[in-house]
């Protein structure tokens, strides 16, 4: 396949590069990933300045993949890596592997899913991928995951409007529970925002707090606490059409 | 009501102060947007470094509203407008009112939608209000349509998990047809990358194309173009639902 790999942390990410790696075994691979991490970016699109690309040609040798950045966001990434940097058309696009997971209503704020949707909405198929965590002890069980995961699974087949979220673990390989496929959980912080005062003085917020536990239920926040694998099908179609009625009702009777 | 009201441009946009004003008549009004214009800014939430709020007393005297501008992405300021700025809860939140349409699948780049959709997530009402085009000129129209609708439309029965993004087309306040509850519609654009070489040598690439003109439909795209005020009901969960069993039977067969 030819396969082209996006993500919002930066290009140097080993979740990245060791993908890129692991794919390249098998498949023709391009990476296009920011310069710097971008946590939090959302579905940010660059249009108020030009965006540079840069090719790396010991880390492309050395990964056997080819290796750009790009000075903007992750959908950036992929809207100009898709557009003008990959040879020929990608058959899949990976957002990932993210060291973090992307889960439940916080997928909004996820670059990760962001660059995978860009690629939808330009009609590639495209899997968000994120290892639980913040360290990097299991990326490997990641990485050999999804390399197998797009092996069987059937991607031609997949309707170009949705993308999979997938999530995995920080476990073993071998004491991966299995896959589920869930939707999308609730996720709720708590102190969130942190008030303080900087050395000279001047009041600040800073927004970033404590992640409650999950309610119990099947949602993907919940699976991948018990050692699921989580598959979850998302769309950049944020209409919520079981509402339209209701609201042509209320409208109605103005 | 307590109104809170947020947008991805600057603080001193017309739609912003023009709109806090207008509803000040008869609400008690706060404000609080980014300092400089966030257009494209999508969801992002910034997690990475501290956030300011200025007050502008000047402003908040002429407007009869209370003023303040944030160093942060929509999203930001609706987060730490509502947590830690306005006084009290509010009652409604709108987001706007944009100088620009926000229609079909370009909501999910956009910083209006998500400044409403952040209200949500926090358990606020909350609705995303734009102009069709470029000019001022109908401002008056979005204006007075919106500080009427809100009077007459049952706030309080809104359920939370979903904002309503309103669109008002560019003509004179009694040359509306009328409001159509729609769907988003698909958005294309041509040509959306433009590729260059700076006074350095060096190459970039410029987002930013031209719209096409939507298929025929009964789509928010669609309605706007006929001179309809059009009203989507959009949530913040992004889940596929529809494809959850698609998605499970693929992986059972693996």
């Amino acid at each position: 396949m030819n396969i082209f790999i996006t993500n919002d942390d930066g290009y140097l990410s080993e979740g990245i590069l060791g993908l890129a790696e692991k794919l390249a075994e098998k498949h023709t691979v391009t990476v296009v990933a920011p310069h710097n991490p971008q946590s939090g970016a959302g579905h940010a699109l660059t249009m108020h300045k030009p965006l540079r690309i840069k090719h790396f040609k010991d880390l492309s040798e050395k990964h056997k993949a080819k290796v750009f950045s790009c000075s903007g966001k992750p959908a950036d990434c992929a809207k100009i890596g898709i557009e003008e940097v990959i040879q020929g058309k990608p058959d899949l696009v990976l957002s990932g592997i993210n060291i973090g997971a992307n889960l439940g209503t916080d997928v909004v704020y996820s670059g990760t899913v962001s660059g995978a949707l860009e690629a939808a909405m330009m009609g590639y198929r495209a899997m968000a991928v994120s290892l639980d965590g913040n360290d990097l002890t299991y990326m490997d069980t990641a990485i050999r995951f999804i390399s197998e995961f797009i092996e069987k699974y059937p991607i031609s087949t997949m309707v170009k409007n949705y993308i999979l979220n997938i999530n995995i673990p920080a476990l073993p390989f071998d004491e991966l529970k299995g896959i589920k496929v869930a939707s999308l959980g609730e996720v709720r912080y708590e102190n969130d925002i942190t008030r303080g005062v900087d050395p000279f003085g001047n009041e600040y917020f800073w927004i970033g707090g404590h992640k409650l536990l999950p309610e119990p239920g099947n949602k993907d926040v919940n699976y991948i606490k018990e050692g699921f694998v989580t598959v979850t099908p998302v769309s950049y179609m944020m209409g919520a059409e079981e509402c339209i009625q209701l609201v042509e009702k209320k409208i109605e009777r103005l």
